[in-house]
């Protein structure tokens, strides 16, 4: 029924006629009609909580560009918001919570919400997409890991030290242990939700586990999305449903995430695609990983870097070209034309 | 004529009969006494450009821990002020520089600063700590990177995404070269003034290489470095004079790193040494490279987070046994004292 599944096919690590892509944080502020439609919502908190805001922004960069999936818009912290800890947004300060998880009362009393309940906005913002894209191309479910959303949790926002949390970490790892745990539960039952409304591959963002030292990586970050992993629905409508695990900072334990349990992994921009591959050979499908800031380059420098990144990986099955990182509020939208461009012309050519 | 040179022959590989350590950033904000003199310096800068008070608080940690090396107290923008931007500090804010540099006239304008002149009170500050020290331990000398000074020159501050560095990068390398090559030679010539002046040993922090893409890391920052390195003078007072490079967030790039000139490399918290070991040999020592964060543990956390980097390296000479990065303002200094204490204890342990 779909149009275009070169997308799950490449995660799946089969044959497809181009290199598919699509850009983390597609639908955002680089694009006038976004800032628009966020405008009409009031906030970008009541954007997300719109099904119908979030189906019009989540269409908005397929509208400019032939991308090869579209991704759920939706905010990365609605767990723990589900959860009661209080998303708010200051101005110009990013996310913060009313309430952070600091005692261990709290931690003891921490529960997994009812997605269907109480994230309920965002399975119909999820069914309401997959109606408004008919078949076009597939939809994207995605979720924070346990370690990222519990280091928001913790700190009550973001942070440049993660202060609090390592020194839970240090201090009372049980408590941590406490919280990824349900977080964990959270996750799998929240990515689930989406899978049955709709959802055709899903992605787990681990923004910060790559601040932690090896051993606690594994310990506090890699173990649960192991289990998320595991939890995961893995068909849907009669077709696999692939999904993708994203550590920033995680090119070090390459390996160690590449057998965590999911189909794809995906890669930031500091590491060279054609030495991950090197390191991992074809056990999952890889995903990236062009530097974000490239696109501030002219056309011919962005069309070197997408050949770079095409080049590197290589004319086998099993690769998504991606950003390393989500796109720049500030990329000129022209620019990512001039790579999706090269992206689609260029893997062609290299299939000949 | 030093009392106790376990630093110097730890970095040049020749045994000791315990592993020594120094801190990174280790006469700061968690010391009580240090916030008292900055109270009467009346600002970093002032602090920073006074000899007898960069002195006094290079030397607090010393009287507090037995550390095995001292570091020149100063700023890691000292040459960038000295090359004309203006440096300044926001309140709270972190560094800024009144005159970023953006523009085709000013960078080609740019030259480097005759340190002897322009960064008088830098010498003048080693000299005077050279005598307070009265050879009970060596005297570090430091630099930032070229590509770690460009950075701040071409954003004007701190940043989260480095956009106007990486334009350029994108968008003009010619002209970042150009930034480059002079503060290249900005950096020699300082930290060979700073070798005249007194320094022991000089360390040159490549704080932000780590949010370059692999081969721009080489062709931006590690190439500049490699330039530093040959152009430091080797020898003085009739001693070597080791060199230590660190790059945070490098670690995927230790091999080129450790090859590029320098004596020892500077490990951050995310790798297990162990792992650095088996990358590197004995090629060059290591520093580091403990969580920071693990100092907001209990004793025994801390306690057995040093046996874990110590046994990481295992009994062979060359280790410089540090954090991972500079210690938080938020350390409890008795935590320090664990540290140092287990370093040294546990480290006579393993050589028996």
């Amino acid at each position: 029924m779909l149009k275009n599944d070169s997308f799950l096919k490449a995660l799946l690590r089969q044959p497809t006629d181009h290199t598919p892509l699509w850009v983390m944080r597609q639908a955002g502020r680089y694009l006038p009609e976004y800032n628009a439609t966020r405008g009409r919502a009031g906030s970008f908190l009541e954007l997300c909580k719109n099904p119908d805001l979030a189906t019009e922004v989540t269409l908005q960069p397929l509208a400019r560009f032939p991308l090869d999936a579209a991704i759920l818009f939706s905010d990365i912290l609605t767990i723990p918001d589900a959860m009661g800890l209080g998303l708010y947004f200051a101005d110009g300060e990013g996310p913060k919570f009313e309430r952070p998880l600091r005692d261990e009362w709290e931690v003891r009393n921490l529960t997994a919400p009812d997605p269907t309940v109480h994230l309920r906005y965002v399975m119909d913002a999820v069914k309401s997409i997959r109606r408004a894209l008919s078949g076009s191309v597939p939809l994207i479910g995605f979720s924070g890991s346990p370690f990222t959303l519990a280091c928001y949790m913790v700190e009550g926002g973001g942070s440049d030290d993660f202060r609090h949390i390592k020194g839970m970490l240090y201090r009372r790892p049980d408590l941590l242990h406490r919280i990824l745990e349900v977080t964990t539960e959270a996750v799998i039952q929240y990515l689930n939700a989406q899978i049955a409304s709709g959802a055709q591959a899903v992605m787990v963002f681990d923004t910060w586990g790559g601040t932690l030292t090896t051993p606690a990586y594994e310990e506090f970050s890699l173990q649960y999305m192991r289990r998320v992993a595991e939890g995961l629905t893995k068909e849907a409508e009669g077709r696999t449903v692939p999904s993708i695990v994203y550590t920033k900072g995680g090119a070090l334990w390459l390996e160690s995430i590449a057998s965590a349990g999911f189909d794809a992994v995906g890669l930031d921009w500091t590491i060279n695609i054609a030495d991950a591959r090197k390191r991992i050979g074809d056990r999952v499908a890889l995903q990236g990983n062009m530097d974000p800031s490239a696109l501030f380059g002219t056309p011919e420098i962005i069309q070197q870097e997408v050949a770079r990144v095409l080049n590197g990986f290589g004319n086998h099955p099993g690769h998504v070209f991606n950003l390393g990182h989500g796109i720049s509020r500030f990329t000129p939208p022209e620019n990512v034309a001039v790579m999706v461009d090269a992206v689609h012309s260029q893997s062609r050519q290299i299939r000949l």
